[in-house]
């Protein structure tokens, strides 16, 4: 097993001086598979941030529905609030780690923090889409969307954005899963 | 690494005719680690199953509610039916590898197998859960359950039900997902 020792904790630069050949073919490794994750992450920030948006401005005069006035929507708003600003963080994470090479927090608790958030949020991101889902085709088989069809589209609009992000935070899960696998067989996220 | 090479590839009793020490402790453990999983298996197959019964029998007189007018109830009951039979499918197999040694599938595809339905059926439970909970928050707002006070409890109580069964889902996930990591470490669902 492999088991390249530089750049591995977090916190200071403990970069080799005179880095080998193997540890800088890992590193460029490691930093084309930490720009696919950033390239994910960026997709699922989009998505959840755009569902937050339309679902935020789903309201329009004092006649027609609110989204507040449903639990179910504010629950897809949440989540997607939670998930846009982790995705951020994470995100600024990842650009301190390709550019830097180091990770912000000690390895072994940043490979963990990552998938547990991203599997974590995952699932809180289709329980909102589920709900927010349900409700809407209650709302669609009562007169609601007869009356106030804009509101119903945007609402539809939102959770489909917000499936998306759960689609997209269901992939960088895996990678960041795979992570987790390579700390656990080499000691390092150096494993590729 | 440690790499046992008995008991791996599934549909014929390869097993060494003189295994060693080492290979019969690994085995020892393996087993107990599946009995492990068996055991969550079955507490998951035993909730998403009262789950499946006590929404399937949530129906009374013709003037109350029936499950079957709710898609999110519908939902409710096709999860748990397909994790119920899942579930006993995977037991089956588990008992199979426990007292023969060997994987139904081959060894490779068993562990990917495993884990991969695990992740979907736990995202698929977790979407009918939050999908029936938010149908019945709004027939709780509505007078449905003013009404038909037992049907809601008997629904709510099917929908707790399936959450419990997903929460087991979700740890048996974890750990085939470790068999998937001992796979890829050792090439065998041994390293333990």
């Amino acid at each position: 097993m492999r088991s390249p020792q530089v750049l591995r904790n977090g916190g200071g630069d403990n970069r080799s001086p005179t880095p080998g050949f193997h540890s800088t073919v890992a590193e460029r490794k490691l930093r084309r598979f930490n720009s696919l994750i950033l390239f994910f992450r960026l997709i699922s920030f989009s998505f959840s941030f755009a569902s937050f948006v339309f679902m935020l401005t789903d309201t329009r005069d004092s006649d027609s529905p609110h989204w507040y006035d449903f639990e179910s929507f504010r629950f897809v708003l949440a989540a997607n609030a939670i998930v846009a600003v982790y995705s951020v963080f994470e995100m600024g994470a990842l650009v301190w780690e390709i550019s830097r090479g180091v990770t912000i927090f000690p390895e072994v608790l940043q490979v963990w923090f990552d998938f547990g958030h991203d599997q974590v949020f995952a699932y809180l991101l289709l329980a909102a889409s589920a709900a927010g889902t349900s409700t809407a085709r209650t709302l669609r088989h009562a007169d609601t969307c007869t009356d106030s069809i804009a509101f119903c589209v945007q609402s539809d609009i939102a959770i489909s954005l917000a499936y998306a992000a759960f689609l997209f935070l269901g992939f960088t899960s895996l990678l960041s899963g795979f992570r987790v696998v390579c700390f656990i067989v080499s000691g390092s996220r150096f494993y590729l």
